[in-house]
Formats: C-alpha cells, structure tokens, sequence
C-alpha cells in the first residue's frame, strides 16, 4: 500500500529506527484508510505487527506519529522546492523545476500528500506551528521566484501573493486526486503543471516550451 | 459552525423536511470537526438535538448522510459551471465565469467542500458512483469552453484535458485551504482566480483583465 517515495522518507539503519520505521509506514498507512481520527494505536500497533505496549516504546500517542509523518513531509517538500530555487538564476527555470518537482512529488507520494495536506488540524498545538512554519518557508519560496520574475520583466502578475498561493495548491492538490490508475506518470503531469503554471505566470510565449 | 451558503442547501419546509434539514447541517458539522469515519450517528442525533432513534426514521445510516451531503453539493457545483457555460457565447468570458463563481463558491462553502471532495472514498458504491457521474459532468463542461475557446484561437493549451483538471483542481482545493480569516472575501478571490485561469489557458493579454 506504501509507495516507494513514502518508504524512503524513513530509511531502517539500527534496530530501534527499523522498529519506529515499521510503525511510521503502518501508521501512513491506517491514517489513508480510515483518517486519522478513526484510527486506533492498536490498529497501527498491529499493522506493524507489534503489540501497542511495543508501540509506547516509540512514540507517545497516535498524535506523536502523525505529527512526525506530517514534519518530515514537509521537510521535504520544503527541501524540494529550495533544491529548485537553487537550480540556476533565471526565474522561469527556477519556477519550471519548482512546478515540475513539486507536483511529481504530490502525484508519486499521493497516500502521503494526502494525509499531511489534509489532517493538519489534527496536529497537537506546538506540531502544528513547526509544520506551519515550514508551509510558509515553502510558500515564501514560490514567492521569491515569483518576485524575482516580475522584476526581470518575466512574469506578470497583477497579485503575486496569490499567485504563489494558486502554484503551491496546484501542487498540493495533485495528491487529492491522483491514482496510480491516472493516464499520466508523475513526471508528465510535472512537465505538464509546470508549463500550465508559467503560461499562468504569464512568462514569455517563447519560453513555456512544448 | 454552519456558513450561510450550506445552510441555504436544504431550505426547511414542512415538519419532516425541517428535521432532516437539522440531521443534514448537524452531519456537515461533525464530519467537518471529526472526520466521517470517527463520527457516530449518536454524535449527530445529538448535535441535531434528537435521539439516535429519531436520525433512524429519516436515514438508515450516516453513509446515508454524507451521500445526501455529497450529492447535493455536487449537484449545486455542476448547476455553477453550467450556468457559467450558459451565459454567453464568448469562451473568454464564459470561463472567467464559470472560474470566478466555482472558486468563490468553495471559498463561502468551505467546510461543506471539505467534506464532499476529502470523504469520497467512504461513499457507498451505488452513492460513489452517481457521485462520479456529477464530477464528470463538471469537468466535461470546463472542458468543453476549453476546447470551444481553443477552436476559436482564444486558448492555447497543448494538452486540454489536463488543462480542465487544474482549473477544477484549483477550484476545489480553496475550499481546503480557505478560512474566514483569509484575507481575501470569496469575491475578490474569485476574480484574482478568473484571471489566472484565463492567463494559464494563453487568454490573448487584452482579455486577461485587471
């Protein structure tokens, strides 16, 4: 059930992180089938094939996982975003790579995406502003871009606050409804989003590529 | 707890019509703070002010709630695009409406968004289906301004299907991310949005807006 880009945000090195790893996938795992709120401990506890004692052992509460699932997704898709902002000096390569990367990262990891996007106000209170923080880093990167562009004559945007709010929720939103029954692969959705975002950045006719 | 646009779905007239109503908003009410999976229909009976007994007589089951909610909700957003595509003969301007009304309507419907487009997949068969049918026919419609604007040489857009995806795609997610604390009203969302959506379909410039 667990796709590979999910199984790689934890990789088992050491007994006790294989053992947090295990617990960390079934936990994904429950979360997408049931939503957070109609999963048990138990039910993580015995997807992993643990006992819910052996789970304490690891982490305090079903809140404790879903915070660290929700952390490190967004850790990494604040990584991804960075990694495209640091890919060159031209605002529409940089933007290209970050709409390319972003949404084949939400396609690929849909069963992640989801759970991360859509039960953030499940979050104890202090979780919830550290992966606050981060979606606003993420956010204020697709800005910068943006700005960036509008300044080089690039872009035109009449609200660039607004515009990086609709480039982060075409990206997001990928993971609502993408199948791995969809017609496309992550990678040509990406290519795809990422010239549909340029055209709505209204960069260059002649750098939207084809 | 209910914004005024849901609660308008199902008007009360008539004694049986005015408790399934209070069963209906009560349902959106708890599926929205819990999830639907972890709510129970004595959650609902209660927050209707009724007794588990009583929600019997008007639906067998809380499936039999989120299917109503579902249904309706969707019947409500196809009727938004349909009337957009009704209004007029200029592709330009038939999706800068049909994207204004579905993206500010998501915004004032929030919670009730939430709920139709993130628990789809706890619909019952027979209900997911007729569902399904609902959310094809939504964007068959964006996609036939698409196309009919693409004929026109208004758009250009290589690949329309994907195109019509994002513009429903972005539509719907406000309704993940969209707070009464936003800053922007339904409104002028909807009208940022018109524009972005006619740019990211290549709108000649002077039709773009401003």
């Amino acid at each position: 059930m667990i796709d590979p880009a999910t199984a790689a945000l934890w990789p088992g090195d050491g007994e006790r992180t294989e053992a947090a790893r295990r617990l960390l996938l079934a936990a994904v795992d429950s979360f997408a089938r049931r939503g957070y709120h109609a999963t048990t401990t138990r039910d993580i506890a015995t997807a992993a094939g643990m006992s819910p004692a052996a789970l304490y052992i690891h982490y305090p509460s079903k809140a404790a996982l879903l915070a660290e699932i929700s952390r490190t997704g967004h850790r990494v898709a604040l990584e991804l975003v960075e990694r495209a902002e640091a890919a060159g000096t031209d605002p529409v390569e940089r933007m290209r790579a970050l709409a390319e990367s972003f949404t084949a990262w939400h396609a690929r990891g849909h069963t992640l995406g989801r759970i991360i996007n859509h039960e953030l106000h499940a979050l104890p209170e202090e979780d919830f502003a550290a992966v606050a923080e981060l979606r606003v880093r993420i956010e204020e990167t697709v800005l910068r871009i943006i700005a960036a562009g509008a300044a080089a004559g690039l872009f035109r945007v009449p609200d660039q606050r607004t515009a990086a709010r609709a480039v982060t929720s075409l990206g997001i939103d990928v993971s609502r409804w993408y199948t791995e029954r969809s017609s496309e692969t992550p990678e040509e959705l990406g290519r795809r989003y990422g010239q549909l975002v340029l055209r709505m950045l209204g960069a260059p006719d002649g750098r939207i590529g084809d």
